[in-house]
């Protein structure tokens, strides 16, 4: 009888991040995918994801509504609190053999303790790694709750080592994000029109020249500081003056004030060389930072994929803080002119050299065949 | 402005433990005690707790039914769920400066991951310790979720700051739950008539020559054996055919099984050596722990005001595993004639030392001043 | 492609009454039956009805545990509201064309709010009725939300129609249960031995003789006195002095009181004529019936399918109030005596002749064609 | 000892509805008021009623966020599941004599079940009026439930007597919104700027010459053509060519077709006609229908207030089909030149007079008289 893995998604990027896991889990002989869907996956203004992974071809297994409107603190509790009821509903039906977490964002709290209280072995994939804020807190406390770890770098593997987890359990696969981006290394150029093929908002810049690509989402321990934050990223912007391809943040506590920065500079600025996204196949989304001349924001996709594709990164600001990272990031602070010089600089340097710090674009597979074969564990105590 | 300091008791043996440091918070001239009761602390066949507290003089800011019936490990992790979703309300409403979560039961993630999504700094009680069971997971977990640990041993403090934790904020306060011990050391003799007192169900026997106190709960990870692992103690106390005081178990997946062991036993033996009592006083409690020849079970009890007062314990199967202990402490596998022969080893030994090994007596105190002193922080990084 | 047909069951007794619908449902060429096991129906100490559905060879779609304990008020409440978040879930990913709910359970609501808030075709099972405590609230509310109504009797129908709902959708179906109950019309006596059969607990009293079966269940504005009530019901059988079956309550409000009164009378009492049960299969349960002396308490059963079945009822307090009744009901106060008067009236009287006031045991029938043949609407407005 | 009365507020409109009987509620001798505020009423994206609650000096129990996101039907049932859940604990710690819900917001249900599923006498304000979708089920549903019924004319008065409830508890006070209403009759003129003062976006029409109002909400049956609905009303408004100030819609299922309509419109056509608001003081709202040239929409604003005020009204669509109505309003279908029509039809009318079909404006002080003196009961029987 073949073993069933379930996968809980809860949000675009990290269905993004897993995908090539999913696919080898759901080619693997003998293992059965159990896909859910959950939080802001399902949601429009989060770009529905659901419609990507079912045209992706996946079947999912159960849909979970769990979103508590607010976009404050208050409400992603509560989120989790009902993910947490829910889910242990769809893990008693479904009866999973091992299940599957992703990274970090707050709500993936609520399939590592329903799945870890059930007794069901918990997978975690991308323990480890330091950013200094509640992700932290949410990354370590899974780590703690989880039974096998699949961690993205060495870096890590030594932090979920020295936090007492069991060596048998814990693997260096690479991050699955890079298997994603191993497979566009080669594409000559941008084979699609991003604004014709995705919509959005905005001006119509040449981006035929070049453009900037830019993510940036609020960080939830500064939450009342988001509207600022991203306005100097604006700024900064607005005042280079060259195409930029600009993305909506997360749901997130804070979402609102990013948003609402975002949307009254449009009103109070003539953003010709703005365009703006909700959302983007994951594949052309790493093609689109592949032909950039570089990613300005936050996003972690900064720190992994393109350190493997050798994109250049102004990293703003406490969100990726301590993690791992290849030579292609330049670190500044929530300020209009260090953005600026690092735009400048960058314009002026030539491209990194690609950085298998991530790994080397066979995590899926490894994950795959690591959940096919370990042994099924969910009693654990610490090393420490 | 006082300090607000809410703190979430969700089991009677929490609310035993921590009852010197709420009366200390209480009395603190900087401190404004914020009181919620909350999961099997509300519920009668788990002793009602919440009688008990308000007995004592405390009031209760909220009460949060969120205990799911089923008594398996998917009610445990609904339970938990509920308890994030409705605290969530409370806090919100009550607006506390610091929260504060007790041990490691698995409902007291729901206070941990409330309080640390909304921003609040979060006091771990009790973490660092190590028993090799879900409850293990749900510690360490709360830990990585905590902002300031007071430990309770010179082994758990090691390893909270093993796990990364800054040692600014971690502190071994000793374990209040010796703060009571310490209260009763120098009663001479039982001053009370516990079946007179308590009532109970059972026989009535003649406790004046001793008797034996029995306190066995069942072990999550190993539901489906608790029936088993109640009778080989049930058959070893009928066979040592002295007079026993026998405590019902805690809300647990699996105390069906043991609940449903011991009632099929008494069906079928004479029990007349045995009574059984719901709950009990703290105080009166530890009298009669005090006075007897001993306590067997797997009751962190043993462990800790045990060691302080020089009571043998038989500690019996895996819940206790790896916590520090004193030298009163004799432990053996779930066997009938492992636990006979202890018992017996017990009677003819003299009465242990008393042991610091848990704190001296003035963990509330302390606990309360540092809730009074310490900056309110919210944010951290692991020191790994 | 055929009518997914999704019917929530929450309790055992629900079961009971809806199983020869279920069976033409599942049976019908036209629909597909998505079952849903929910509530107390999963719950151990209420007779773990979800192991006679697999038994009789349903498939379950999807279980969901959802009873909040308590067994108050507050519980009840709770135990709704978490109903609805998760029924929402199932409906959302089972996708049916109508949902059914079952009578007028506090939980029941749970079903008829998610399936009438999603636009999903609802059809309620035995509106109309009256008893006169919140399970009339209940009742009627979900009237309200129906958009098909499959009733018992004429007098229901009447009511339903009376409270404005659309006549070409309130059918007198009769009541399913009676469709069980005809089964078993032409059993000579009793074929298999209950003790043996289904355990329990208590004495062993000969039942060759006859015997009396009770079924007394709290009443849901009484709860304070459901202790009283229930010990009027002990000793007027207990003084009665011959063998009975007692059946334990359903989990509702107030049944601490009518357990607790249970328990605490079996110790203080010699019960040697009295046999506990927890519950029966069914057709079981009518056969023991239908060889009964009679049946004593406030169970509907004793209303509908003791009518048909003949069999003389002592109906105890308010809660079947208002209900269409045959000629077998003797309807008495919460007294002692008055039951000993209705037990002695009954011995010396002829055996009640069978009335079809319920209907004539092909309810489950018509449901399942009315299910394959109805428009599917949603959208309803008042007649009045 | 005064009776406590919990009066639970879920939206913005509820608040605009209830806020003379809150008042009244709150200078009551022998009331004590306990404010609960849920909901949308929270939120933001709503026009953050609690705000305004707060400004007009009431002050609030408890708050609690229950909107799940989706802005589909079954977040609207996952948000009436969430509410109960909570309302409930609300309840448990508030403990009011008797409970307040208004009107027939699904939202509203969760109160209803709530408090009478724990015995507390439940009052309803506005039932028994008909309008011919999920609203009225909701409506008459509650009205089963509810103990109390405070009805806003004859004709729901009748509706709720044939319903089958206590004429006793039954009383036509006119509806609250009427006493706002009538504190503005006397207002010679508008006495403020309503852009300058309630800002918004879109054009700055000269409304000195007279300005129509539009308030349009979704109908939750027919969500799939609130975009189609909306735009009708649009492209009607835009011919007309003269000064419009519109108000975004409600939270419901289906406000997402509706918003993403009127943004959708702006951006293709040139609206410099159109102000937008998210929502305004009640009492300025008022004065600004009641100086306006007449109000367009589905709002009961038109079928209450305006009746009272005489302003002429253009009802699109079914919402609020079958209410009683004044010679004010002009039932039209969604169809621009239907609505085109009524616009010429009112622009060459005399002004209407005023009605009290929805009562002389004392509702609230009659509302709060009932509430101090009516018997405690939470027992009913249905009359038919």
């Amino acid at each position: 009888m073949k073993r069933k893995i379930c996968v809980v998604v809860t949000a675009r990027p990290s269905y993004s991040r897993i995908k090539t896991a999913l696919s080898a889990i759901k080619n693997h002989p003998d293992l059965e995918l159990q896909l859910v869907v959950a939080a802001s996956a399902l949601l429009d203004r989060y770009g529905s994801a659901v419609q990507t992974i079912e045209r992706d071809g996946f079947q999912i297994a159960a849909k979970v509504f769990n979103v508590l409107e607010g976009e404050n603190l208050t409400a992603a509790a509560k989120t989790t609190g009902i993910g947490i009821l829910e889910l242990s509903t769809v893990f008693d039906n479904l009866n999973p053999d091992v299940v599957v977490t992703i990274a970090d964002r707050f709500e993936t709290m609520a399939t590592a303790v329903a799945a870890s209280y059930m007794n069901i072995p918990l997978a975690h994939i991308q323990g480890g790694e330091v950013t200094g804020n509640i992700d932290e807190k949410v990354r370590h406390s899974i780590t703690k709750l989880a039974d096998y770890h699949f961690v993205a770098s060495e870096d890590a593997k030594k932090r979920v080592l020295a936090l007492g987890e069991n060596p048998d359990y814990v693997f260096n696969t690479g991050c699955p994000s890079i298997d994603l981006a191993k497979k566009i290394v080669n594409y000559p150029s941008l084979d699609f029109d991003p604004i014709t093929k995705y919509g959005g908002v905005g001006g119509d810049p040449n981006i035929k020249q070049g453009y900037w690509v830019v993510m940036q989402h609020p960080v939830t321990t500064e939450v009342s500081q988001s509207r600022h934050h991203i306005e100097e990223s604006l700024k900064a912007m607005h005042e280079m003056n060259q195409p930029v391809l600009w993305f909506w943040p997360n749901v997130d506590a804070g979402a609102d004030g990013t948003s609402t920065g975002i949307r009254s500079f449009r009103e109070k600025n003539d953003l010709n060389q703005f365009h703006f996204f909700k959302n983007m196949d994951p594949l052309d989304f790493l093609k689109l930072l592949y032909h950039s001349k570089g990613l300005i924001g936050n996003s972690s996709v900064g720190i992994r994929e393109c350190a493997f594709l050798g994109v250049p990164v102004v990293n703003i600001g406490t969100r990726q803080n301590r993690r791992a990272r290849g030579n292609n990031v330049i670190d500044v602070n929530y300020s209009k002119s260090e953005i600026l010089a690092a735009l400048r600089s960058i314009s002026e340097s030539p491209r990194p050299i690609s950085s298998d710090v991530y790994g080397g674009g066979d995590a899926g597979f490894q994950i795959a065949n690591l959940l096919a074969e370990l042994p099924l564990v969910y009693h654990k105590t610490i090393t420490l």
